[in-house]
């Protein structure tokens, strides 16, 4: 298999984690895509991904799959033991409800807010961020400040269950883990009032996938480096 | 099992076809939610749904289910055949990445051109949609427009295959349809250009599960009623 994606961005990190829980790194090869000079954005990604986002997984036959939900579901179907997308009706149900949760109540709003409330990822993807249009960046802040409004239901949330879809660690902690560090770098941070996200935070950071992968996932200061 | 929501309204038409597709109708009770007085974006409603929409699943251990696509996973998983979410890896991915592409370049615009670049549903819901921002209207319609552009996508693809994700009818195909249902109704048309979309939709609206709703799904003249 292989993957277009590009190190330190959030939904590479989300990937690579779902690859490393899943023991199925050694079977994937990584194709980088150059995000700052907006090769996402053109005709030849696009053909890939109408959406013009990464990551996309491109199968053995040549079957591209784009969207990490998506992907995430691939990779964990493959062994036929879905742990991070539920086995039965129910666990499949509520992690996809607390996937969307995540995405709409902070990822979406978040990743708003980096493209047109902060420089994002620089000059050469203006044109692919409603120029013509001043309000782009009052509405970018003000999707920042609906993200920080989104943190209050996870942080209760996580006081009543060790893990966002309820027992077990499944994709929607993947996303949120990510999302917080993408936040950090974002300089969006949590209040300081909020301690079961923290706490929890600390708690998939030690998880073996996880930790291992500090060079791909985002720390503060990748993005820097993301956009030098 | 029981479901929140509201005749008309276009999540709602998508649950009903589902519920109908797999032979469900008799085991569901209805609650209808006044979604023109904002009942969803009060308290007891967020205490179900914090994204405060419609619909809401509750199960008959009072396990709530919110989210289109996770009320449809969890439905499509009870009888242990999954016509709607796909049966293996490879037609969950597809099904799954073809479901994200129908929201993010047709619904999601659509929906935020109808509450900030139309009335709506009008004034009770008002101070739910950045009334403090002048910008939301112009946001509004920047939306409808990206709406319109992300249908030639689908209209290409409709060319070289029966259905959105493929060979099979399954969950996208019910979005894309209901969601052009809602174009239609935002008087936001679709471009006379594409022809593939119009003889796919004329397609599904064939099928029997779809065809017996018409007093559940929108319909011109429908948004009228919700609204009047």
């Amino acid at each position: 298999m292989r993957i277009y994606d590009r190190d330190g961005a959030p939904n590479t990190a989300r990937i690579r984690i779902v690859l490393a829980e899943k023991g199925l790194e050694d079977r994937v090869e990584f194709v980088s895509v150059d995000l700052i000079g907006a090769e996402q954005k053109q005709s030849a990604f696009l053909a890939m991904n109408p959406i013009g986002k990464i990551p996309v997984l491109e199968l053995e036959d040549g079957l591209l799959i784009s969207e990490s939900t998506a992907i995430t579901e691939y990779l964990d179907n493959l062994d036929g033991s879905p742990i991070l997308t539920g086995r039965t009706a129910r666990e499949k149900a509520v992690i996809h409800m607390m996937q969307r949760r995540v995405e709409m109540l902070f990822l979406e709003p978040l990743d708003d807010y980096f493209h047109y409330g902060t420089p994002g990822l620089g000059k050469r993807l203006a044109p692919y961020r409603m120029p013509d249009w001043p309000g782009r960046h009052e509405w970018g802040k003000r999707r920042g400040a609906a993200a920080l409004r989104g943190l209050p239901y996870f942080d209760a949330l996580l006081r009543r269950q060790p893990f966002v879809a309820g027992q077990a660690f499944s994709m929607p902690d993947i996303t949120l883990y990510i999302s917080l560090l993408f936040a950090d770098v974002a300089a969006l941070p949590m209040a300081p009032e909020l301690t079961a996200l923290p706490a929890w935070r600390d708690k998939v950071a030690a998880r073996p996938a996880v930790r291992n992968r500090s060079g791909q996932t985002i720390l503060p200061g990748d993005l820097a480096r993301l956009t030098a």
